[in-house]
């Protein structure tokens, strides 16, 4: 049985006692086990601090932008080996699987090219100097620097290659070191990239350490300096934000939760027009890309109340087409969910909005999958609800099922109650608005932006060079309101944010200078 | 007896049962009271939401910067009422008193001035756009809207006037309603100048009230759209931060707490020079300026070894001609502090110090106040304390003593040391730094940066136009990181992120640029 060890304070270690099993969710077989029991979580957190932190703080923005650079480039070089990985213990289609891989490569890439940018800079300079005396000799800036901590990154099951990549990315390009504990379920494919980092000396000692299983007493080490970056589920986020130790230190902490993305069809939009197959493509691919397990997947739809049928109809003859089966079989294009759990949590889920909904395509998800051992594997088939009354169908807007599940809602045709349908969710990473309709798209968007980190415009000139509204971009905001955790990741330099002491400094113009020279 | 009322839901309330007196702290007499038993905290917030937000929502930041502008005004008419009014109730001598009264209207004219910079718009963009596609076509931008709920602003006893200004300035320009809690015990002040915007309908109904008394429940109505922003205690900070409706739903909070601010005197100021004076002269206004009362005043400061008795003659002989008594009798310069709790705290601060360092000046604080009634008032006099060894005087890092007490530890001439003890504090609001070097100032800026929100670098050349780094000014950020909270208030445009949605909008080129015109 292949055992995963930690890389913490310079050296792999495998923990003792009682593993946990890593499966492949098609088949249930096990493919490699890990523990943590007995690992010096406190000395891994001080080696990050004591060794990464000035080794990284050492270096100017092009330096650390050729670290990342380099990570990419080790992520690009092993992508098959990568992909069969993903394939085999995420339940991800090859398609599924490169979304993650190359996710993760491009967003190192992006932030590599953001540190050439930067240059030989070491402090970054926040908005223009003002003066705060009678003359300008005496002035005021603003900087901001390396938090001289670690940054602990606690990611999600669903993106083992990419929630490594975005976070550090971010991370080293600010400064700081990382510490990276993927979900212990799918950790294959993450310890395998930080297996390549470490084998091939890419980083400085110290910068990016990975904790393969359980967190242990981790998190309550964590400093005023240090930081805590968060994706997953809305009920673990409240126990890591109530930690004594980081709310009495302050600990930063940016969570990325639950979210309940919702899409919203726009009245102008006729069927059969550019506009109408976008929406139509985006709904079925966020429902079935990663089995649904997506943060950003679109769970509601809004469609104007006299176009429920043909929408209905028109996803529904889209979900047919889709082979749900092991995504290392030809012609698949839906593996199972990622563990046991999630299939059970599916299930609830569907459960519950099928007593607020009615059924339009698959039920209640079951699926007989294409060549699996009979009884085997984690399945749920593609599900369609509608609700006749969007307000009274209260589950649909409370509870996000974490699978290939979306639910269709009517709305009366106006943005303004599109809008106070979408914020039911209670704040959001991703909506998106399919619209060519010039007002119509500026009242949707102001609608949606006070409860949402992202808004995607879906029209006819862009149809052709969209991704969706589920892909998340390195130059773009990820993060959202409430619900969604009221965190913010990405967005180019404002990912850094996190990871950097803002700092104002007055005082002499000529001192002020000598600052960054 | 006066009795003082609540501004909630558009109108005054008074609350049922026991009433708390607010005194005059010189001479223990009762100026007035007040109760917020049986007030409907929950209605308060959404009177608010529904009608303050939309109201302020739906002006242009030009028209929010001319009700800030309104308020400033009225702040200035009434400034010789006021003025009484902090004297009696905060133990304010007339300069303490001019220093919170002037600073509110300084800060609300200064966002005044930013609301009449954006003019004509509702939507804040935030840096440049990006392309998001093969073609410049497809596009992404990142906007900043007003978030749709009610901010709550928790104030601290200290700056009655300030405190419900530079929050109010921010938020309202913002475009969200505020309302405003004072500590109870000095709530004169604020009560004050809230009845004066109500009595003139300086603002739309339902944008500003006031929670004149306990809070109540009233932070447990908080969602996922509020904001609250904190000024106090650490204590009360975690117990803030650890409510279940704050946590579970995300909400937005800024703590402003305790922060051990530094001063430290580069090695090569010379006794007698322009960054001597200018040291010696912030050192004591720190300390003595609201009876030490300001969350930004220096408690550490650092010498260079050699140096240690030089500074502490020169502070002691400056120390030595305050007159300590009545705020309200002539020629006094130092009032009480303004409560009996916070003499106790203070008077028990000394203690835990004296155990760890050596009397300079002022003992343990006992003084026979002038132009007070016998054994009336709460006062303590300047307490200077020095100690030997900077590291094993743990109690002056971690225990800030809210009074008109500092201590001065010795380093080794480097910034590097410097640094290193001033990081023993945990996060601090301001560090000063006396030099005329350059080397040094650059070295010692970077030091301090990542541990504090703002760096204050005094000199030769700028020492006759600077107001000391006691003095928060509206156009750079105030606030600091671990102990000092983690927060960010002010800083011109930077004010007002905490009460925005940042959202990040991609779409068709032509479609986005409809959104803001």
């Amino acid at each position: 049985m292949k055992k995963l060890a930690s890389y913490v304070s310079g050296s792999w270690v495998e923990g003792a006692g009682a593993a946990r099993p890593l499966h492949n969710p098609a088949t249930e077989e096990v493919l490699a086990e890990t523990s943590t029991k007995g690992v010096d979580f406190a000395g891994a957190l001080s080696h990050a601090r004591t060794r990464g932190g000035p080794a990284l703080r050492g270096l100017t923005f092009a330096e650390r932008g050729e670290l990342l650079q380099a990570m990419a480039g080790a992520i690009h070089d092993a992508r098959e080996e990568l992909i069969a990985l993903a394939v085999a213990n995420g339940g991800n289609t090859r398609g599924d699987a490169k979304f993650d891989i190359d996710g993760a490569s491009a967003t190192l890439a992006a932030y590599a090219g953001i540190g050439r940018e930067l240059g030989s800079a070491k402090v970054l300079i926040d908005g223009e100097p003002v003066q705060v005396g009678r003359t300008a000799r005496y002035q005021g800036i603003h900087i901001r620097v390396p938090r001289q901590g670690v940054a602990v990154h606690v990611n999600a099951f669903n993106f083992p290659a990419w929630g490594l990549g975005e976070k550090a990315a971010c991370a080293i390009l600010a400064g700081m070191p990382v510490v990276s504990k993927p979900a212990t379920a799918t950790a294959l494919v993450t310890h395998r990239i930080v297996e390549l980092v470490i084998e091939r000396k890419l980083l400085p000692e110290g910068a990016l350490s990975i904790v393969t299983g359980g967190a242990g007493d981790l998190l309550t080490h964590l400093g005023p300096q240090d930081v805590l970056a968060f994706t997953g589920s809305s009920q673990t986020a409240r126990t890591l934000r109530a930690l004594d130790n980081v709310i009495a230190r302050s600990v930063p902490v940016n969570i990325e939760a639950d979210s309940l993305n919702a899409a919203v069809l726009g009245p102008d939009v006729a069927p059969g027009s550019e506009a109408w197959q976008l929406f139509c493509a985006d709904v079925v691919r966020d429902m079935t890309q990663k089995t649904g397990q997506k943060c950003t997947a679109i769970r509601r739809v809004f469609v104007p109340a006299g176009r429920m049928d043909e929408v209905a109809e028109a996803l529904s003859e889209r979900l047919a087409t889709v082979v749900v089966g092991d995504p290392a079989a030809k012609g698949v294009g839906m593996g199972p969910v990622s563990t046991a759990d999630q299939l059970r949590d599916v299930r609830q889920g569907i459960e519950r909005l099928a007593a607020q909904t009615q059924a339009v395509f698959g039920a209640d998800g079951e699926v007989t999958p294409t060549a699996v051992p009979a009884g085997k594997g984690w399945f749920v088939g593609p599900v369609l609800r509608r609700a006749a009354d969007a307000r009274a169908a209260t589950a649909v807007h409370e509870h996000e099922v974490f699978g290939p599940v979306s639910t269709l809602l009517p709305y009366d045709d106006s943005a303004a109650d599109a809008a106070a349908l979408v914020a039911l969710g209670e704040g959001g990473l991703v909506a998106s608005a399919y619209t060519d309709d010039r007002d119509f798209a500026r009242d949707i968007v102001l609608g949606l932006a006070p409860w949402n980190g992202r808004v995607y415009l879906g029209s006819e000139k862009m149809a052709a060079q969209s991704m969706g509204p589920g892909t998340v971009l390195a130059t773009l905001l990820h993060g959202g309101p409430g619900r969604a955790g009221g965190g913010e990741e990405l967005g180019g330099l404002r990912g850094m944010e996190l990871y950097q002491q803002r700092t104002a400094v007055q005082g002499d113009k000529g001192l002020l200078k000598g600052l960054t020279e």
